[in-house]
């Protein structure tokens, strides 16, 4: 997988800072070979899976976990910024490389012994991933697997989820 | 369609303030039955027509874009909140209740002659749609479609978007 999709990967040099060879997946997006490519690639990960919902983070982790959801016939659970679902959440605060954030969840979003898979574009330190399992952990859910489409491997996010079923289309050895 | 996707919408009065009934599209996605009836609705109103791209707009307008996109082979162009795009852009400002806000999409995005459908989940005021239809135009590219789940007629975006080929799923009286 990681030479037919790594071509529809832009790498920007110096972005968002000098030294830094920033991964641009808009381009696995634009091109209908690319999308397909990458989306059919993470369902693939989850074939023989037993698993009730796909759960995605804002907002990149839409744009691949509703389609998953959608192609798997699974319904998909929306984790938000602060202050952005209507009914009564459920947060988790996490770092960033400056500061923190707060993702929250639907309180109703999972039932005890649901089984989850969390898509997203990207596992970089892990933290946003660890903060979307604490959540579902609380809510008495269980994380059967983490899906992503590109792995930055120095940021050790494989550490963060160690406990956990992780897998990655795209792997690269950089930090950014 | 109405009245099938309708029992999965929660209406949760008083939100965001008193005497608004905000309708909740968070518990059609949590629903497999739910959330296929929703991008298949999207897909029937595409049925026929000639395009190259799907573009939705962040956050909510990745959640049915994106499968819109895959179900039907195109590629999917994203449309984001300002300095979040990693190549050059082009921008668009548009009012909000209080204030503005701007989007930005990448310049080369698209190509003059591209024929595009947006996928948002809500038309409201046109407002985001409107900025979006501005950039795409500027690029030189045609928008064939704007397809939404929900529409809340008293805010008059079809007005807006009167030049354009607008169709909803669902369909409220109110303003929220």
């Amino acid at each position: 997988m990681q030479n037919e999709l790594e071509r529809f990967v832009t790498s920007i040099p110096d972005y968002p800072k000098p030294g830094v060879l920033f991964r641009d997946i808009t381009t696995i997006l634009s091109d209908p070979e690319g999308f397909e490519m990458a989306v059919d690639g993470l369902i693939e990960e989850l074939k023989g899976l037993d698993f009730d919902y796909i759960a995605g983070s804002e907002s990149r982790g839409f744009i691949f976990g509703a389609p998953v959801a959608y192609a798997t016939k699974k319904g998909f659970i929306l984790v938000r910024k602060k202050g952005k679902l209507p009914r009564e959440t459920i947060s988790q605060e996490y770092a960033l490389e400056y500061g923190t954030a707060t993702l929250e969840m639907h309180k109703d979003a999972i039932k005890p012994g649901d089984r989850v898979v969390i898509i997203d574009d990207l596992i970089a330190t892990g933290g946003t991933t660890k903060a979307m399992i604490d959540m579902i952990e609380r809510l008495g859910g269980t994380v059967v697997k983490c899906a992503f489409v590109m792995e930055l491997k120095g940021l050790n996010g494989r550490k963060v989820l160690e406990n956990y079923d992780v897998s990655s289309l795209l792997s690269y050895e950089g930090n950014r």
